[in-house]
């Protein structure tokens, strides 16, 4: 296949066939490449091979063509040896535990057998590339693209450049993973988890101050987001939903009028710790969630396909 | 009509007309109840019909009966004598700006003319119940019921009560708010802010400081929110966001496995202040949404629909 500016991609090599590794082959696979898996464990064929059949459904759902995740078209294969499964590759998706010296070892061992030309990419969710690239000879190839949990349904890839990373590889990776159906986003810098988790992390955090100090429930916490910011959110991020609250003014009437109440909240909000008793606290309430991990989990994807769905009819205003 | 403890609710006060104030009398008015409203503004009748049908073709494609929204059915009155607005009302619904003093007035003036068996809320969303309701007779009485904009569409209602609220009180409100079609919680406390603008006001420093610092644009930040967190968050809050996250253990394994990391993370998050900087920065970057602020919120009105009908049809497991 060939992104917006021409490149061509047929091969991809995904290192480390864990669940992330399994979405990543899923979407690759069905965006018409070859896939070739590398990784340590002796049964990965049949995991992997699960793991496709399991996301399928879901997929198809979203307009994927899924062929090649059910049947055997020849387009998967699986190299126990690092160099053979990366030799041909145009891109290399690595996906291994989030282990610095490890992650390091690979992008070594990578860029030696790679093409010199492949788009070499991280899935790491915290460690930054400048730190995973300390070994290579070119560290300004190597680029995060870190996708969200259950990656092959959350549109989501955050493409981080670390400060040494080429800049004409960073808007390459982006141009690849919009050509995968993915919404990719360029951060400028590299920053410590990046922004969802970050975002998601100060939400988190203040979300456990509330349920610690008995306010609501873990289960009364996820209701009044689901059925108020969550649900807003789904459709535009925090700047542009103050934008609208502002009414005909925009944002900059928001802050005007909102500047100092916003600023004497943040102050007040929340700094607890995850020692025992809140650790405690928080696994006996997680045990009055209706229905099984799995069953709560496949409702959830069945969901998030559903308002992808949704939200593709709506459109959205042009620019002014 | 009645709620689900047999309570009959004929009549309701809407004391305040604005936005917030006409989505109470659109909301109440729907639920076959008569409405008066009093508001000082002599153009408030206008105003409010205005309102009314604005709003009614949304809620009508979420299967609202809206004839008393675009007819005049009589159901609707206007009355500028606060006291005779409220004596009949079962439920005195208040929308007043946002200052203590003049809340408290009002409600020191609705007590005395109410029927003493009235459920009598506040949609105030900072002030709490205990400082609105310091001049009343029986300040139990009152009960906080904050809704969310666009009030009429977002679910949630939080009702919080006051450290002086009669308990009973409080479970007749969250009867009330369910009956009207609402998605209420009742907090177990008195917290500044309560609970969903705390959560948001958490994530928006986080937004403010990586937009100030240049990690991502405003238009960025909210993409990466819809893409990812926002998308899971419409569907399920936080906490079974990370249940599901930590496999068959639930939350319990996730906080077992990340616990160190996720505490590690909030000392990192940013301390922005809205400085004069700050605020040029985002009111600058707030010129390049799409679209007016008109066009944008229509959008985000028609998505609300859409994504609670979709939700509706998608079912939740039964509770082990």
């Amino acid at each position: 296949m060939h992104d917006s500016r021409g490149e061509q991609y047929n091969a991809a090599a995904v290192v480390g066939g864990g669940l992330i590794g399994a979405s990543w082959t899923a979407v690759f696979l069905s965006n018409g490449m070859r896939v070739t898996v590398h990784d340590p464990r002796p049964d990965i064929e049949p995991v992997v091979r699960a793991g496709l059949r399991a996301v399928a459904p879901t997929l198809q759902e979203l307009g994927v063509n899924v062929a090649s995740l059910v049947e055997d078209t020849g387009s998967l294969s699986f190299d126990a040896n690092l160099a053979a499964a990366v030799v041909d590759a145009d891109v290399v998706q690595e996906n291994a535990p989030e282990r610095l010296e490890l992650k390091q070892q690979l992008w070594a061992a990578i860029e030696a057998a790679a093409k010199p030309d492949a788009l070499l990419a991280s899935s790491s969710s915290a460690l930054p590339a400048s730190a995973i690239a300390e070994r290579m000879r070119q560290p300004g190839r190597l680029i995060i693209a870190h996708p969200f949990n259950p990656p092959h349904l959350v549109p989501l890839v955050e493409v981080v450049p670390g400060p040494r990373t080429d800049p004409a590889i960073a808007e390459r990776a982006v141009a690849f993973y919009a050509a995968m159906g993915k919404r990719p986003q360029l951060l400028r810098m590299e920053v410590p988890g990046f922004v969802a988790n970050r975002l998601a992390s100060a939400l988190f955090r203040e979300a456990v101050h509330l349920v610690s100090q008995g306010v609501v429930t873990e289960q009364q916490l996820d209701e009044i987001v689901t059925s108020s910011i969550g649900l807003r959110w789904a459709i535009a991020g925090p700047f542009q939903i103050y934008h609208l609250g502002g009414g005909p003014g925009g944002l900059p009437a928001f802050l005007e009028h909102f500047r100092r109440t916003i600023e004497e909240t943040w102050p007040s909000l929340g700094a607890p710790s995850l020692d025992e008793r809140t650790v405690a606290l928080l696994s006996e309430q997680a045990q009055h969630f209706g229905g099984t991990v799995e069953q709560l989990a496949a409702r959830r994807d069945e969901a998030i396909v559903q308002l992808i769905r949704t939200l593709r009819e709506i459109p959205v205003p042009a620019a002014k």
